[in-house]
C-alpha cells in the first residue's frame, strides 16, 4: 500500500492525475482549531505551476474543498477530508505511454505492479500532482506547529549544480529548456523552534520519519541531515557539536548534527537537504520498448514540460517536514 | 515509540547496552523454513569488533539464543525471538555522562525525552550495540531473500574522504586514532536479483522503506539512491535510463535510478549509499554542560573507542536493506 | 483516532451526518477488478430507510460517487475513494442537543472528547449514517470474496425479544412506535465458503478482527461466535465439534465453534450474532442535563425516528464481516 | 500476524507452550515508573493453576525475568521485555496430536495455516500459557492505571450455567471432572474510575478495543457491554440511561450502557462480560481424523486437564481490559 503516513495523525492521500478528484483525509487533529483556509490556498499556490520564471507558465487552480471534519470552520475531531477536483482532464493524451513507458517515469513499474491495469494518464497515482493533497496536509500541520512556535522553511539550495546565484540558476533552466532537456537540484529545509525531545529511538527517529515522508515526493533521490554526506569526510572533533549553556538552556556551539542526536531533536534548528533528479519528461528522443511486443523502440514525450521541478518542490518539502514533525510532536504529548 | 519496523513482517528490537539482554522478535515469517543458525552467527561476527584492522581489537561473543518461534529447527509460524545476553556489563562506567552529556551522542536528547530516567550506560537503547539484533533479523531476511534469488551486498565506498584504496583508508583511521580522533565514511549497498514490482506508491516506496530502516543505524546522516545527490547536477537526458529488451525482458541501459522508479523496483540492481558520521566518542577534550547545575564544563570520553564505525556498519546496512526488501517482497505476494 | 480499519487492506471512513459529504478510502485492493457499481448501490439500498415496514418511511438516495481508484471502470491499484454527498443537511435542527445531551447517544461523550467542538448535527461522525461508507467498502469486499467462492449473509434473528416470526416482530416494532418508544434486536451472520487457515493467533484471530469491525456499527453492544454465551453453559463433550473426513476434506460434525478454532477458520461456516440496543431516540421525555449550567433538565427528542435499527443493520453487519474476512484473506495470500 | 496489540503502547507476545521461553515486549511506557515486581508476580499467581478448588492442582512457577527496559528498577523509556522460562517442557507428549487434531483445540487450524510446521506441543503459540505474558503486560498497565485512580476488577459471574453460589459452581466443576468432562462460564469485569472521553469513534471505540484484546484469550466466544445481549430485549425507554448532575459532575442514573456511549467512556463504570467455552481437553473419547491418511479415527486426550478455565481466566480478562484501557488513556493524553 503506501498512501498513508503517520503514527499520531494519519494522513491518507488519494487520487490520480486524471481521476475526478485528488485529495486527502487527515485524522487525529485536535478539535477546535480554526483553520486558515486562505493560508492553505496561498501555500498550495506556491506549488502551482506558473509562479516562477524557473517553471512552466501553465496555470492550475488547486482549490481544496473540505467535505468533512469541520464544524463552523473549526476542526471538530472527525477526520478532515479535502478534495481538489481535477478540471482539466485529458486521459487520451497518455494512451501511448501505456505500452511504451517513458524513461525515468513510473509507467513501467506501475505496469508491472498493477498487471497492466494502472491508470497511466498523467502518471496516475504516481503523478507529481499528488503532492497537492500532501501540501494541504502540510499547510495544516504548519499552522498547528506555528501555534507552538515551530516554523518550517525550505529554499532552493542548488539547481543544475549551481548554488546561490538565482540569475545563474534561471539561466541553467532556460538553457536546458531550450535544448529540450531538464535539470534537477537541491532543496534545503530548516525547522526552527522545535523543542528538544521529539522523535523516538531506532526506527522512530526524526531522520527515519522525515525521510519516510520526503521520499513520497516524486523525483527525490537523496536526503541528508545536518552535515549529511559531508560528515563522512569530517573528523569527530570537527563534526561533534559541543554543548554550552546559553540563556538558561542547553544549546550546541555548532549544528553539524542538524538538530538531531540519536534520532531525537536537541532543540537546535532541524536542518536537512533533499536531492531532486532532473524532470524525466524531456523533448529529446529516448530509448524505450513496446511492452506488448517486447521490442525496442524510441519515445518522444510530447506536451509542455516543466524543465525543473525544484521551485515547485520547495513547499512540498516543507509539507512533508511539517507532517513528520507535527506527528512526532503529538507523540511527545503522550509522554508529558 | 519506534523500536518496531515492518508492514508484512514485524520486527521489534529491545534491549539496552547494559541490560541483561538485547534481542528481537520477528513476526510474520513463513513457517517451515530451516534457519541456518551458523550463517546468522557468521553474519553477526562481521559486525563484531576486532575483525578488521580498521576497528577496535575488543572482542564480544554475540551469540543469539532463540527462545521462541522454532520447532525442530524450523520456523513454526509463531513469533521468532532471539536474545543476546549482555555478559560484560559495567553500568557504573557511564555514571558521569548522565549529568554531563557526550557531544554527538544521544545522552542529552535521551535525558530530555525520558526526563532523566533514561538508561545512560553505554548509550542504553541508543547504543550501536542494538544493531546486533537488527543483524539477526537481517540475516534471517537475507536467507529468505536468497531462496528467491535476491542477494544483498554492501561494501565500504569511502572512509575519511578516501575512496577505493584500502591501504589509504587504513592509514586515515590509524592517523585519526593516534590523534585521539575519529573518521566517518560511506557504505554502498546493492540488492541484486529483485523482481520488478516491489514497493508501493508515495509513502510506501522502496526509498521510503529503506530509508526508514537504515536511519535506525546510529551515526547515519544521509542516504541516496542511484545517482542520488549527483542526479541533482545531471541533465534529464543524462540521468534518465533508456529501456531496452534483453534476454526477453525489459531492462534499462544504465542504472542512474538505482533500480527504483516511482518508488517501485524496476528489476535492475537496487543501489544506495549511506553516509556515516565519524564516531562521536573521541579522546580529545570537548565542551559539555552539567545538566543539574546548568553550567559549562568539559568532558573527556574515556575507554577504548572505535575510531571508525564504518567497517562494522557494513553488515548493518545489509541487514536494514534485507529487512526492507523482504517486507516489500511479502507485500507483493498479496498482489499476485 | 479510530476511523481506520485493516491490516492488508486499509479502510478510512470520513464524514459527519451533516457535513458536505461522507465517504471512504479503500487501499490495497487488487488491480484489474471490474466493480459492479449497480450491486454496490443495491447493497446500499438495503440499509436505506423506508425499505421495510419495520423501519421509518423517510427516503435517502445514497449514491456513491467514485472520485479515484478506477480506470475504465476497473480498480487501478490506487486508493479507491467514494463520496456520498449529503443533500438534505439541516444542521440547525440539532443545535439544542449541543448543550442538552440525548440519553443513549454520543452527544455527551463527544462533547467531553472534543471539548465542545464536536459536530453535533445528527450525531456528527458518530451518526448511523457513517455506516453508508462502511457498506460501500463491504459491498466491494463481498464482490471480491464472492469471486473466491465466499459468501456473507446476515439475517434478523430477533427483534424486541421475539425470534423467528416476522409478523410478531413487526407488531413489536409497531407497538413500540405507537408508544413513542423503540426496540432492539439480534442479527446473525454466516460466512460460507471460507477456506481453513484465515486469521492469526492471539490478537489477530477472526473473532478479534470481526469484533473490531462490527463494534464500529452504532448501537452494537455484544457479539458472540458459534454457541457464544450459550457455550458457557455447555459441557466440553457437548460443545466440542468432532472431526470427520467428508468428500476428501476435514469437516466438523457440528459447528458449535462457529467455524473458528484458535482464532483461525476451520473451513466450516463462520457464524456470529450481534446484539443491537434499542434506538436511543425516543419520543418520550427523558432526563438530561444542561452542560453549560450543570443543572438537571428533561429532553424530548423530536423528529421522525426509526423505532428499530435492526432491519437496516443487517447489511451493515454483512459489510463489517466482509471487510474483516477479506482483510484476513489477503493476509493469508502472503503465506502461500 | 496478530501477536501485537496497541496504538499508543505496543505489546508483542511471543513464545510457545514448550519453547525455551514465553514472554512479551511492551513499548511506549512512560519513563521513571517504579514497577512493583511483587505485585506483578502476585497477579501472575492468580492465573497459575492450583489456586482454586475449581482448577487443577498442577503447579507452575511463572516468574517473569525482566531483561530490558528497566534502569535502577524504573522504566527507562526503552522497550520493556519480560521472559518466563518454560522449565517443564515435554514436547514429545503432544506428538500424536500433530496428525490427529484434538476437537476444540487449534491443532487442526494451526496445521492448515502453517502447512504442517506448527509447534503442536501443548498447543504451541495457541496455548493458554500465552496468557501469562498477557498478564505481565496487564499487571503493569493496572499499576499505571491505578496511579490515575482507575481500577480493573473481574469476577466469576457464572460457571456451568450457575450464577452466584460458589458452592454450587464448585459442585458443577467437580461433577464435570468426575465425568471426564468440562464446563465453561462467564467472567464479568468492571473498570472503575475511568474519566469520560476515552476511546475514539468507529473502529477505535472502547468496545472495539476491549473486544480486540479479550478475544486473544483462548476459549473466549462472546463479549457484551453493559446490558449487552439483554439490551436487544429492552425498550429504548428502559435501556437509555438518563443524565443527572451529581457532585458537580454529569452522571447517568443507570448504567445499561456499561459506561460507553458512541464508543467513548462516559465516566460511569465500564462493565463487560466475557463468555468462555468449556475446556476442550476432556477425558472422553472424541471423533477426530488422521490428517496424513485423511481417515476417521477417535482420540482420547490424556494428561491432567483443567475441567474449567474460568477461575484462572479472571486475571486474564483484567489484563486484557487494563491493556485496552491504558492504551486508550495514553491516546487521550495526546488530545489534551
Amino acid at each position: 500500500m503506501g498512501s498513508g503516513y503517520g503514527e499520531n495523525i494519519k494522513l491518507t492521500i488519494f487520487g490520480q492525475s486524471h481521476s475526478e478528484a485528488i485529495g486527502m483525509v487527515l485524522e487525529g487533529l485536535p478539535a477546535g482549531v480554526k483553520l486558515d483556509i486562505d493560508a492553505i490556498e496561498r501555500f498550495l499556490a506556491r506549488r502551482a505551476p506558473g509562479n516562477s520564471p524557473l517553471s512552466t507558465p501553465r496555470k492550475e487552480a488547486d482549490k481544496p474543498v473540505f467535505v468533512s471534519g469541520l464544524s463552523d470552520g473549526c476542526t471538530c475531531g472527525a477526520p478532515l477530508t479535502a478534495l481538489i477536483y481535477n478540471t482539466d482532464v485529458r486521459p487520451g493524451d497518455y494512451e501511448p505511454y501505456k505500452n511504451v513507458p517513458r524513461p525515468g517515469h513510473a509507467d513501467y513499474t506501475a505496469s508491472v505492479k498493477y498487471g497492466g491495469y494502472a491508470d497511466y494518464s498523467g502518471g496516475g497515482h504516481f503523478s507529481g500532482r499528488l503532492t497537492a493533497p500532501l501540501c494541504v496536509a502540510g499547510a495544516i500541520c504548519m499552522q498547528l506547529l506555528s501555534a507552538e512556535g515551530i516554523t518550517v522553511k525550505a529554499r532552493i539550495a542548488e539547481i543544475g549544480g549551481i548554488a546561490g546565484d538565482e540569475a545563474q540558476m534561471l539561466e541553467a533552466v532556460a538553457y536546458a529548456k531550450a535544448a529540450g532537456d531538464s535539470v534537477g537540484g537541491i532543496v534545503e529545509c530548516v525547522v526552527d523552534g522545535s523543542p528538544a525531545g521529539l522523535g523516538d529511538p531506532m526506527f522512530g527517529g526524526m531522520e527515519n520519519r522525515i525521510a519516510a515522508a520526503v521520499f513520497a515526493i516524486p523525483a527525490v533521490k537523496g536526503i541528508e541531515f545536518g552535515e549529511g554526506f559531508n560528515a563522512a569526510r569530517l573528523k569527530g572533533s570537527e563534526n561533534n557539536d559541543g554543548f554550552r549553556v546559553s540563556g538558561g538552556r542547553v544549546v550546541t556551539e555548532s549544528n553539524h548534527a542538524g538538530g538531531i542526536l540519536g534520532g531525537i531533536t536537541n532543540g537546535m534548528p532541524l536542518v536537512f537537504r533533499v536531492a531532486f533528479k532532473p524532470t524525466p519528461s524531456i523533448a529529446l528522443s529516448q530509448h524505450s520498448v513496446e511492452l506488448d511486443k517486447l521490442t525496442d523502440t524510441d519515445v518522444c514525450v510530447g506536451g509542455r514540460h516543466d524543465p525543473c521541478v525544484v521551485p515547485r518542490a520547495v513547499p512540498c518539502v516543507e509539507a512533508a517536514a511539517a507532517l513528520a514533525v507535527y506527528d512526532a510532536f503529538l507523540g511527545r504529548k503522550r509522554e508529558m
